[in-house]
């Protein structure tokens, strides 16, 4: 069973995602959570915002354990590119459009307006990338193009996301996945394996 | 001089984008955009649903204007696409991470919610892809490849400046522009070159 505050928490990931944080009310987040009204300023002193960062903190480690899960130890990286993004296709296809990444809505409706939700998803951003730099560094590609393909990945699926949505159409996300799994490919094609 | 209706508007589209669509209010809207109360409900009987719809529309021509400078007719496309993305990052840096997509916020927002609105965003983002596509077709790449780039060029930027914006680092945009660029190299290396 979960506790109070993991669903609010929870509820407010997803509400905030799809929604956007300014456009999620209080009374449909305590709705969603079945939690009384009280609960959320008992849990979250800092109201709505340290909400925010709650929540955004949540949707980063899920989708962490989603990249995790993807790119494992010692999986085969560009398997596991083309994987994701076919996976990022499906997903955002079953549930109408809708769910795609938990944490970009909110991101960038707060960036220029809170700090304390800005470094949430700053903070979780880095995570995911620290994650696939971490892989794909051991499969042989050294820091600096290991760094740069984690960020050339992030970014085209972040941007296929907010063109899937807004079109209703996965096409960006499988056109984007094949772009970067090329990229994925040449360096390793061109990296030496780390020896163990 | 701008009419009132541009002005309120122009405001709209610098203020969702800055801060999203619920989270700015009419108030703030009239206040920067210098116009009487009524005025909003006077020009846009459909209210802040249809002012959204026209400040996407809006910012979606101001960008494709942006676009078709880069990629003028006869423009080598590879020095288009790595100038787009220099200027993209050196914008992001001089307005305190604040000024990237005029339309991403809002469209994140509100694709699962209004469906005037993400049809405007839907529409801009493909005008933008449209104007990408024509250029680099005429740089000599085939049709299918030149939709695809275009894609990869598109989400490339908006996933960019997501990151940039929530790290307050434009190192992401130029990452992401220079493997756009090395596509693009790649792809015009290929082709070959419509004669007229």
């Amino acid at each position: 069973m979960s506790t109070t505050r993991e669903r609010i928490v929870s509820a407010s990931t997803e509400l905030f995602s799809r929604n956007g944080y300014a456009g999620t009310g209080i009374k449909a987040i305590l709705a969603a959570s079945d939690a009384p009204f009280g609960s959320l300023y008992h849990f979250f002193p800092g109201g709505k915002e340290a909400l925010g960062a709650a929540a955004i903190r949540a949707g980063g480690t899920t989708y962490l354990r989603l990249v995790e899960e993807f790119y494992g130890a010692g999986a085969d990286v560009v398997d596991a590119t083309r994987q994701f993004f076919e996976g990022a296709a499906a997903m955002i296809e079953a549930t109408d459009f809708a769910d795609a990444c938990p944490i970009a809505t909110v991101a960038l409706e707060v960036s220029s307006v809170s700090e304390p939700m800005r470094e949430a998803a700053a903070e979780a951003f880095e995570s995911w990338l620290a994650a696939l730099r971490l892989r794909l560094h051991e499969a042989g590609i050294e820091p600096e193009r290991a760094a740069e393909l984690a960020i050339e990945l992030f970014c085209a699926l972040e941007g296929a996301f907010l063109l899937s949505r807004a079109t209703r159409d996965n096409t960006p996300i499988l056109v984007a996945g094949r772009a970067v799994t090329r990229s994925v490919e040449a360096a390793v094609r061109s990296a030496v394996p780390l020896t163990r």
